[in-house]
């Protein structure tokens, strides 16, 4: 079995009215999720808000999640930015607050060549006895990893895992050829397509509010039974366009909690804001598509 | 079963060394494709050379195909360019010929709106008896079919197929959710992904050099049997790269398939050119690296 | 003086209800543009709907160009397809109908390489003792011509000038630097900066119906009169939204030359339609916005 | 005159070997880009390595630079991050140290709707009473500042001019002709172009090497020399290759400045590294090409 199992959720951070965590609201979240399906939780992640997150604030939520699913789940920390020697400490902390994992997203707005980038995981991955999972998604971070710098990192005995956000089949392709780092797609379009190719899993935001299609997608798939996950592929289009495409999937996933009865206070932090009426709308219009009842 | 079947090869256009249409070294390729598994087979395509075939070279194509399959494989016309009225009688003519079906590009070059489009197809389909596949590559004519149009085009009782090209795995998700068309990867580096999301096959280039292994992934992947369809999908990937990569994918099935055996002249007409010294050695390193023994 | 001159119109080709080629309107909107300050015209290229004329169609519309302006302006003639030899036919029909010159896009659809495009654009410029424009256009083609390319191309005899509508400074700067290229912008809202970086003109679509507002701001940049010039640049910018991004320039020019009261039939041809209510409507606003009275 | 003049240097940070700030270096290094010509300075900007400095070196460098040119120049902070509550704080620090403006970039990584955009922007500029340079740079950002959020934030009171690295030249013609933004060209390629247009400067890093060019174009352009400013853009394009496109700028421009004998520690912090010697050897040939003698 992959170390991270198959389901994860990148879990979106709430706050209270006043904009503090709301740690009982996560703590609530995460047990919900694990109670759904999922195998491990990201926390302070890019759906977690983690740019505009404390360093204190960050390992509090690995704290709480580790609290609150025990060993029922791993959970893996968000602990980086573009800036190599503070994610160093963060990755210690996330060690010392009782992380199971660090996803490390190559760095963002910087620009570094391909020799930065390997320095840059390799130096996160040393300074904690964490398994790594590799983010790559050039959408966000301006570049990509490419192909032959995660052969490299595929060495390091910290780096297992490759969350892949790239949308990009023949470098897939070749990573799960040539390496045995256990990958996940980073966009919940893509699960299908990438677990028929070898992916072990997703990296998902959509689960926050379909976790039981997605763990029977997956299920589905380990059993090679297409036919059953192309159903459930189908069901979840609308419902994945309407979280990922209409706003941030952070607000997304807040607002579509709260209207799904979770207990939820929908603010975000700036710059990001909370969906106005039209994107409502929207994502409204797409979940009915799917049949849902809202 | 799927109209044109799973497997399609898109087949180069054999020129004589006086830069004449070789029929016999087609027809001999006709038969070894068919021989090696393909249902149906595409002449006149784009890697049929189309845009520097003359008309009565098209309509001679699909008579020596048919003459040399017979009932063993059905012949798809390339019948399109970006001129409708012309089309439309490039339809007729291919219907007269014999062949099976007709396959039409998107209007390049001169990028009709999506109304445009939408009425290009409807006269194109009108014009003959014939069952039609769309064929959606941006890449090459500056302009996608919206999926909207999809959606109304599969309305028309002779439009029964999609060749997709589009690597678009929301757009792909959508037809194959919304209508009956019978989805055909038009990329070759997608056939595992796209079939896992229930395309029904391909229409290759790469399998006029390795029709074997396209049968087996694609037999593998109608019995659901996944971890065969990746180990084929990891062993084509560096014979992908370099049969679409290096060169023009006619120029690369000409010079490969020469390389193993197949008598055929590797020349192309202007503008394509044959592979220079360089290239040559990409392809070959590609091959090589797949284990071809060259 | 540059051999085309600075304003240089791609002609629209008009035609009757009954779809012919309308010369009588084609000859009175030459004769229109010359009056308006162009100093030559392109017939059969992309917005004279080249795609779609007959290769006799070509021919006369050279003829007509010519027998309605004579020595007044310079006649241009869109000679090229994606079919080499098919465009040495056509180069050398359009120097004995009296064209002055030949424009030549590269090869769209099928992708040559660039040992192909030079191959290409060689052989037209050897066919005809005409002046040969290049048109660099990847948003059409699907493929750029790369600079290396155009350096090589400069040194042959007849190619003496480059449509650029590749909006690429660092490569526009570099063929202005190492060339003798005459530049011309292939891009109506471009005309400012390539003109002031060195390009001698502009190959326009947008002055079917703009042609003083051009005429000034070239002659303003001739005269480096940086400030009317900008004026006129910012004048014209909802114009060329209208003409340019709504529908397709052929579209558009023959709707608004009607609603300006030249005497045009607005049809054109599949896979081309004419605008929609919709789109009217965004192009009229856009009108509107510069201050136009319809 | 514009506020801020018309050439700007985005200083690199000198660091010591020991890896603390290099004030005496950064200090020299002010007086010479001055002296040169340069109207303000941006400290802690991209180039400056802003990601991996710490605050108090952020408010250091305003201090430093305020101390080493005095009136002669502006200095312009780089106050931002995608964090908004960090940045209210950072504009205030950045006051209080003595800045003459502040430059904002667009939250990158997080990915804001427009309607985030708008209020981080509104949130920033309402901090301090500092002039607030907008940065409009999608390939860092992941997010693009639509011509509609700029011409809202055009309206507050601190807002005044804009870094505009998105060369999209008909959003860059909107802004100039409905706002009184001062607009600087972000792109050391396009400041011929987009002053020409009506743009009043650059925000440069070529001009660490080659500020005696920059201000002889600028100075040329201001005169509508465009003669003048033809040649020495011409000049600059193997330098801006070099500096630009083999190497993260922070990263070449410490380089070069070392190479001309400035003395400056070629060190960057992680993720950014050195330049490579296959990256050095590029870049040396680009200033060859420009005549440099090195």
């Amino acid at each position: 079995d992959p170390f991270f199992g198959h389901l994860i959720t990148a879990m979106v951070t709430p706050f209270t009215k006043d904009d503090r965590v709301d740690y009982d609201a996560f703590e609530a979240l995460a047990v919900k999720l694990v109670d759904e399906g999922n195998d491990s939780l990201v926390v302070s992640g890019t759906t977690g808000e983690t740019s505009t997150l404390e360093d204190h604030e960050k390992e509090g939520l690995v704290r709480a999640a580790k609290s609150a699913v025990g060993d029922r789940a791993k959970v893996i920390a968000g602990t980086s930015t573009n800036h190599t020697s503070h994610d160093l400490e963060m990755a210690r902390r996330a060690e010392r607050a009782g992380a199971d994992g660090q996803l490390v997203v190559t760095p963002y707005y910087n620009k570094p060549s391909q020799d930065g980038v390997l320095a840059h995981y390799q130096a996160v991955a040393d300074a904690a006895d964490l398994p790594l999972m590799i983010y790559d998604i050039p959408g966000r971070s301006g570049i990509a990893i490419e192909t032959e710098t995660i052969l490299r990192l595929a060495e390091h005995p910290h780096i297992m895992s490759l969350k892949d956000a790239k949308n990009d089949i023949t470098a897939t392709t070749e990573v799960l050829t040539k390496t045995e780092l256990e990958v996940y797609s980073g966009d919940d379009q893509n699960v299908l397509a990438w677990m028929a190719m070898g992916a072990v899993g997703v990296v998902s935001v959509t689960s926050h509010v379909a976790c039981p299609h997605f763990r029977r997608m997956i299920d589905a798939l380990l059993n090679y039974d297409l036919k059953e996950a192309r159903i459930v592929h189908g069901e979840l289009g609308p419902v994945i366009r309407g979280m990922m495409t209409r706003v941030q999937g952070a607000v997304s996933s807040k607002l579509v909690l709260d209207w799904l009865g979770f207990p939820i206070n929908a603010d975000v932090r700036l710059p990001l804001v909370q969906a106005n009426a039209h994107e409502k709308e929207l994502v409204l219009a797409d979940l009915r598509e799917a049949g849902w009842n809202l």
